[in-house]
């Protein structure tokens, strides 16, 4: 596919028919009369419907979803969403007084906590007939952490095309070029492989590589020294992400010996990531090769987050993560190494939870030195 | 300033000191003992650093500002933010410690009610010291509205490369080319001129005009029939916003009435918009122009937003809004007609208030056959 050409495919309704039921029969167990999704990703994975603005409102006890949004969408959304009643909402205050009808008998509603704080005091005021407001955003990264076959499929066309976009570049490399050329030229090749890049593109080189999030600038590309390529593209609206460092000519032993270590612990999580692990255990997989190889204090971060709809969602890989791994998890496996004034390391696959083990999806060459 | 070759230019940082002066000045009026500014846009406003975290803190008494990011962002910002002190902040739960401390004698103090409502719970917890906590979001908007001679110059910047992106993909328009191959295009466009995409942008033909944030799908252009290209590009972080709708061929009457009658709105807004007005006086006029054409109920949205560091920001022209136009607000234009299952036209422009009335920035041709 190339994206110029051809629009992202939609999944068919029966999917998110199917999130709406798995999410109805959670809110039961849990005891809800209803929940209120406000956020764009969360309406998206429930309807499949792209909108910058809309309510979906899930009904316990009448076992139903409603969408309503405003004028602006009414007609798509009615086409978009043949399995859920859509209906139109006026923009503020009316919106309140159709919502109030609509939750009239609900107590204990759910609600997302990563809404604006202003947006959720909205929502809620004119509902006071409400008892409790539960989060309802781990209910929401719970379901959506477990990727069904469909959206494997497609975590694995990102992946795929993102492999391709590294493939693409890295052969072109050359000394003297800029990391703002660089990271121009991967985002190109990612507007012609999907629709864009899921995150702002990192090319960071020498020492810059040190700042994990390092904003590219001038600085020229020198042989020896480290190029760093963090970048995920889009594809049919799921996300892809990988790390590559990289060495044009003779590395530094400093940095061929990071390389390997982080190398080394790349592997080891790969080889020993598996279900019914905590997020936890698994980072303590890479911390303890950093650690032996005398890096515990310079891998910052945890070792990897849940991917998706977003480049960041759950389950996350870090020292504090009481998450239990799920076959049908997809994650990022990302250790690094980070000498500030020096060098920088990270080298990052996407892998899928699977019923033994996991299963890397990333298959861009690891190597230093192509 | 081609954006493959050239990465955004940076303001000085004598442009930064002086909005946190301006703030610490209303802060101090408004009887503030602080503020904790935490949301990516405002951080980046108050200090031209870019990071997807940290928080700064502005401290009313001692007259000074300090950023607080974690060791991933530290080096970067101390070389970025020269006029304001930087320091590590470890991650939860020690954030809460340290902020406790530094934030010991404030009472009234000013927070983004636009953050996620979890985030602004976690920061708020740990200062159980703060008797009163007030929205920022107000204060932070009134201040970006006005934009400075500076960031003028970069919003006209921005127009200037959105209206060179329109007349290089008018021209090549021809019937048969699919919704999704013009927002390809244009997208591509917006790459080469400047940073990409402000927002998904819009290109809807026909009865999908109608809809008036239609996603791009296969539709064909045909002759005849509406072409709504909605689309703005970031250049140097500022954000463009133009709408125009063609017509390749003979229009039907219908389409040349409703674009007639929009281009008189349009154009009766541009020359009636002063400074003194309100947003919703500002709306009435383009407004009263469609509703004597016939097409009041048919202009379902505001009159336009705000736009710079976002596309969409303070003052809303619309009919619920007192915010009073000012001297160095920059405002979309944007009077649209919407006919369901027929077609739709919007022609939007950016504005800006100058001491006497408005100065159109957009100088993209306005008929419907080029």
């Amino acid at each position: 596919m190339i994206n110029i050409l051809q629009p992202p495919a939609s999944f068919p309704a029966v999917e998110h028919e199917r999130r709406i039921k798995v999410l109805l029969k959670t809110l039961r167990r849990e005891k809800f009369d209803g929940a209120i999704i406000a956020s764009e990703v969360a309406r998206f994975y429930y309807t499949g419907f792209k909108a910058s603005s809309g309510l979906l409102l899930v009904d316990v006890r009448g076992g139903e979803a409603r969408f309503l949004t405003d004028f602006r969408y009414l007609p798509a959304a009615k086409r978009g969403i043949p399995f859920v009643a859509c209906a139109d909402i006026k923009r503020a205050p009316e919106t309140g007084k159709i919502l109030a009808k609509l939750t009239t008998s609900w107590k204990r509603v759910a609600i997302e906590h990563v809404l604006p704080h202003a947006q959720l005091v909205a929502l809620q005021k004119p509902l006071d007939h409400v008892a409790e407001w539960v989060d309802f955003t781990p209910i929401a990264s719970a379901q959506r952490a477990v990727k069904s076959p469909r959206e494997q499929k497609a975590v694995r066309a990102a992946v795929a095309a993102n492999d391709s976009v590294f493939s693409t570049i890295a052969k072109d490399l050359f000394s003297g070029l800029t990391e703002w050329s660089v990271r121009s030229g991967v985002r190109m090749v990612m507007n012609m492989l999907g629709e864009g890049e899921a995150f702002d593109t990192i090319a960071a080189f020498g020492a810059n590589a040190a700042e994990c999030h390092h904003f590219s600038d001038a600085t020229r590309l020198a042989k020896g020294r480290a190029v760093l390529l963090d970048f995920g593209v889009k594809r049919d609206h799921y996300c892809s992400d990988l790390t590559r460092t990289l060495c044009l000519g003779k590395p530094t032993s400093a940095l061929a010996d990071v390389h390997a270590a982080v190398l080394r612990a790349n592997r080891a999580a790969a080889a020993k990531i598996r279900p019914g692990m905590t997020g936890a255990e698994a980072d303590a997989i890479a911390r303890g090769v950093l650690e032996k190889a005398g890096y515990g204090k310079a891998f910052g971060h945890g070792l990897g987050h849940g991917i998706g709809l977003e480049v960041h969602e759950s389950p996350s890989l870090s020292s504090t993560s009481k998450t239990i791994l799920e076959p049908g998890h997809i994650v990022t496996i990302e250790p690094g190494v980070y000498l500030p004034g020096s060098l920088g390391v990270r080298i990052e696959d996407v892998a899928l939870i699977t019923e033994k083990g996991c299963e890397i999806l990333s298959t861009a060459p690891r190597e230093l030195i192509l």
